[in-house]
């Protein structure tokens, strides 16, 4: 168990009723986040007209988040900062016109800090979702699923039957694919690393719409065959890098494209000039945050929150299992994230 | 000096006065192109309608010439192959309502055979060029400089002042690149590796009109300045791979484009994830067969021709030296084209 300081505002404590203050983790500094990370409690101004008070639900550690704390992410807030970029909040409080009391509401743009208790938003700043969704998954929903749905979207034109290649398959964002792929019929040929008890990873991803899951192993043998059977990829994502991603130019159609928007292995794949300059596949990006900053409040990005909303109210798009901490234990949940074969999503409510 | 073989044909050297041969270079297997090319007779036959009788009257040897006999490129003609890619031909018969005898042509696509005296092509197969221009230009027009100038045009809009980055600056195409630049305004950053008397070149590029020439162990120390003085390139143009094209990457403005349209180096470069996904920086490949196949008798073929023509003219794009070799002599030629350290494109003539 890790220590951490909650600083309450005196000030506040001793104040009038009326006095809010909220539970924040906060850093003042770039390191470990096991060490740089304390509880304060800070005091809540009265709300501006514009503006809302939130009371946040629930919040995710990321390992974005984890990044951004350590220093080595691009998104560099000011300090002190309030960690975290992803959760679901309730407005307590509104002078807004847009948003009401009750509604649900997730951050606009990364680097507001979600790992808090309350905030004061304006209201440009709040998206407001669907707050009929299950907790775990609003609170879950602006990366993972928003990833793969742009993805799926916004690089090449895929119609029914086409196939995604897609490496890091277990991942949030990989498992996303495959049950927003099968709604919109679209087959995924899915790549795992080996693992002790490979077949049960295989049967849950299986269960969620798969059409083939392979180990890094089994590509060399299988791929080829699968591949010819149904057709080459036009699109293939990549959050591996290294010989996974490598490998994959070998099997994309002529002038399809590899998107990755990871780098699990920390190597970077070699891009060959032939699979460049014959095959004339193209190689992209793809940053959730950017997509955000770029269409804050825009209407597609409504329209994704509300194709990806009415997946999970279906059921066909599960969030994958969260680990649910009191945000006051927040070292819990670090420790946790920081697990090198974490399986749960780590929840701050 | 190599062997060859002239078979010619005894039935046309018998035949009436009218009947004309041809003598072609030509390969019936993939293979060394020192042992796998022979020089034949083949007997022309009469015009139809749409069809033109060409001379050649000048053909290079180009890498991908050599590369394409050796069997390791994409383009796989029928066999028995006529070698070569590029040439100009000039026209002393037609059945074509748009060409007339002395147009000066070049083929529309690759794999048409240029390394031969005479050919039958039907009109489509022929792309008119202006007839005034220097032999040695018309004969290489169709591959670098078409290549530099769609580079330029295709990937990023690129504005007076802008700058390009570019590796193998020394190249055929590197040297157009510059020269279309200066045309264009646009500012050129050419790297080149380090030789014995680097002075020389640098010379040599700067009075073509580049910007900045600079070796890759120069790079490490100055290009930071360079681009921090000038501003970030939007497109970069590789042709090197490896380190070169590795390092290029820090250096791309974010959401530019990297074009790959060789790898001197024979080893891919590796394509950072940070890049990718933080900077979007986009990496596309260029293949002027490709787009040429794409382009084939396009308005946009022909502006590209008669813009690059233009220049020629007006002594702003200058053909990088060559060795004129009698079609005969192509042996010679073709030894000396795959001389480790050649300085002189060939020609056969």
């Amino acid at each position: 168990m890790l220590s951490f300081t909650v600083k309450r505002s005196a000030k506040c404590f001793f104040q009038q009723k009326n006095c809010l203050s909220s539970f924040n983790v906060i850093y003042e500094n770039y390191g470990d986040p096991r060490k740089v990370l304390v509880g304060r409690e800070r005091e809540i101004q009265p709300l501006k007209d514009g503006q809302v008070l939130l009371k946040f639900l629930a919040s995710s550690v990321n390992p974005a988040d984890i990044n951004q704390i350590q220093g080595v992410y691009p998104i560099k807030p000011s300090m002190p900062a309030v960690g975290g970029n992803e959760g679901v909040a309730t407005v307590i409080e509104t002078k807004s016109q847009n948003l009401k009391v009750g509604d649900w509401v997730i951050p606009a743009l990364a680097g507001s800090g979600t790992w808090r208790s309350h905030a004061v938003f304006n209201e440009k700043d709040a998206i407001k979702i669907d707050n009929s969704l299950p907790l775990e998954s609003a609170a879950t929903l602006s990366v993972n699923p928003c990833t793969a749905y742009r993805m799926l979207m916004d690089f090449e034109r895929i119609d029914e039957g086409d196939v995604v290649l897609q490496n890091g398959a277990n991942s949030a964002v990989g498992q996303a694919v495959i049950q927003i792929a099968t709604d919109l019929r679209i087959k995924t040929v899915n790549v795992i690393r080996d693992r002790p008890r490979v077949e049960n990873l295989k049967r849950f991803l299986f269960d969620m719409g798969a059409d083939y899951v392979l180990t890094e192993e089994e590509c060399k043998t299988q791929l080829s065959d699968i591949l010819r059977k149904e057709s080459a990829p036009k699109l293939a994502l990549n959050c591996v890098g290294g010989m996974s991603a490598t490998n994959f130019l070998k099997y994309i159609r002529p002038k399809g494209t590899m998107v990755t928007y990871g780098c699990m292995s920390k190597i970077p794949f070699k891009a060959s000039a032939a699979s460049l300059i014959f095959a004339d596949i193209t190689f992209k990006g793809f940053w959730m945050s950017r997509w955000n900053d770029e269409n804050n409040q825009s209407a597609e990005r409504y329209r994704t929150l509300d194709y990806l909303s009415s997946l999970i109210k279906k059921n066909k798009l599960k969030c994958p299992p969260v680990s649910k901490v009191p945000l006051e234990k927040f070292p819990e949940a670090i420790e946790n994230a920081m697990t090198e074969f974490t399986t749960h999503k780590q929840l701050l409510v």
